[in-house]
């Protein structure tokens, strides 16, 4: 019998998706949705044993899923960074507060780092989405009917390499080529922002929802260890990817995550979209 | 005695910069004007023997330059790709334009190249802004009264090293750091356009004009010649990283371009900023 699974959720379609997923597979889930970053279509929630907590407030966290008999924790789902002068904190709060304000200041990264840290001193074991819910993890393959052409696969070789040089340097996970250009790299601005600019840039550098053309391609940074942040897609993910006039998709296979893979692979099919996982 | 120069002139600051800089070094200058790109502020190419001509009219461009006595050739400027549909051809145009279409689909240093190779071919001289206008360039040091602190070089090597790998193949010239956090780099959408984005992020990330925090960073492409393409900044550049909320820029010296550097300087002094040239 596996363990019982702790999930910290912040918003977007992650958590809930892998919350289902761990159940599907016959675990036990205890979810503790953030306050202020769970944000919109969290009903979800209500289908699992859950509580909500203050991002400030991580004694809460550890003392009810200690009472729950939670062992092994999982941290999912985009969480917009609370004012600090405003966040309601616990006793334990306030001990941590200096460390996750110095790991805040070095990036997401550097505060996933330091929250998962903060469990394991507790005693929890974290895990990563790809342990919890193997299902959720990108394969090798084409998802739907359409398939990259010889360009396309080029656009995603080219896009891989870039991605991969930015990740070495931990700078992001995302990035659009067409035709051999780089139309945008993903830095802070996260993958949505940097999707729907392609669509700002000159027409002759882009393609079209008439005429698609570039790829979007996303990947692990050589500086993660999986466990904790792999880039995520989803239906919202292709519908974007769709407005800004791009042909597919590429992701790491093994090494990205896909949410709702049936509803992705019919998204991309009714606009005319490939989703390809590619071995790296 | 130097040879007499001719200048093609896109639009912005640079091309006037660049027939000042020449003249005042006791170079003859003849500037053809692009229709189309030259724009706004375009008064000063009435200063310098000078006619306007069609992108789509190489023909008329040999003519006029062999006319002149010129026998070096500089490119300077942005040029806003015309619709080729509406393009004014000459016979030579009619004869290039295969070959500007193929090279314009491959990105902006491909349609350089290929200008600048057509002049070739016609026994001119294609020289950079650096031969032509050495004052232009950027030195290593200090500019105006600011000078960077520990940080700030902290977050300049880190840009220069994500401009170099991205530069290395082929994506952009630009980044900004903050802290360590890359908050955005440069692909197609150009500079400004991505300075202009740092000032969208969440505000716990950058600074603000009150308080300013990170850098922009510029470089060459390991990809580039330097003669062609050089990164350039001017008056316009730091009054965007200043709305932005950035300490300062960094350029790599003998890299870069200054458009007025006096007056930059003046500028990055009036709102608080240091512009640094940096030898890599």
């Amino acid at each position: 019998m596996t363990a019982k699974l702790g999930i910290i959720a912040g918003g977007g379609d992650l958590p809930r998706a892998v919350a289902a997923s761990a159940r599907a597979g016959g675990r036990e889930v205890f979810v503790i949705g953030l306050i202020g970053s769970l944000g919109e279509g969290n009903d979800w929630i209500g289908d699992f044993p859950h509580e909500m907590a203050s991002p400030g407030a991580p004694g809460q966290a550890f003392k009810s899923f200690r009472r729950e008999g939670v062992t092994e924790i999982l941290l999912a789902g985009k969480v917009d960074r609370p004012k600090f002068s405003e966040l309601k904190l616990d006793a334990r709060g306030v001990l941590l507060l200096p460390r996750a304000l110095k790991a805040a200041r070095q990036g997401d990264d550097a505060l996933l780092r330091f929250l998962a840290a903060m469990f394991e001193e507790e005693g929890f074991r974290v895990i990563g989405v790809a342990e919890a819910a193997p299902g959720l993890v990108c394969d090798e393959g084409v998802l739907g009917k359409r398939t990259p052409n010889d360009d396309h696969r080029a656009d995603m070789d080219r896009g891989f390499a870039i991605v991969r040089a930015l990740g070495a340097l931990d700078v992001g996970q995302a990035a659009v080529v067409c035709e051999g250009l780089a139309l945008a790299v993903e830095a802070a601005e996260g993958t949505d922002r940097m999707i729907e600019r392609v669509a700002t840039l000159r027409e002759a550098l882009r393609g079209t929802p008439r005429n698609r053309r570039g790829v979007l391609v996303k990947a692990l940074k050589p500086t993660q260890d999986g466990a904790t942040d792999m880039p995520v897609i989803g239906v919202a993910t292709v519908e974007r990817a769709a407005a800004a006039g791009l042909a597919g998709i590429g992701l790491q296979a093994g090494g990205a995550l896909i949410v709702d893979k049936a509803l992705v692979a019919a998204k991309a099919d009714a606009l005319g979209l490939f989703v390809a996982g590619v071995r790296l």
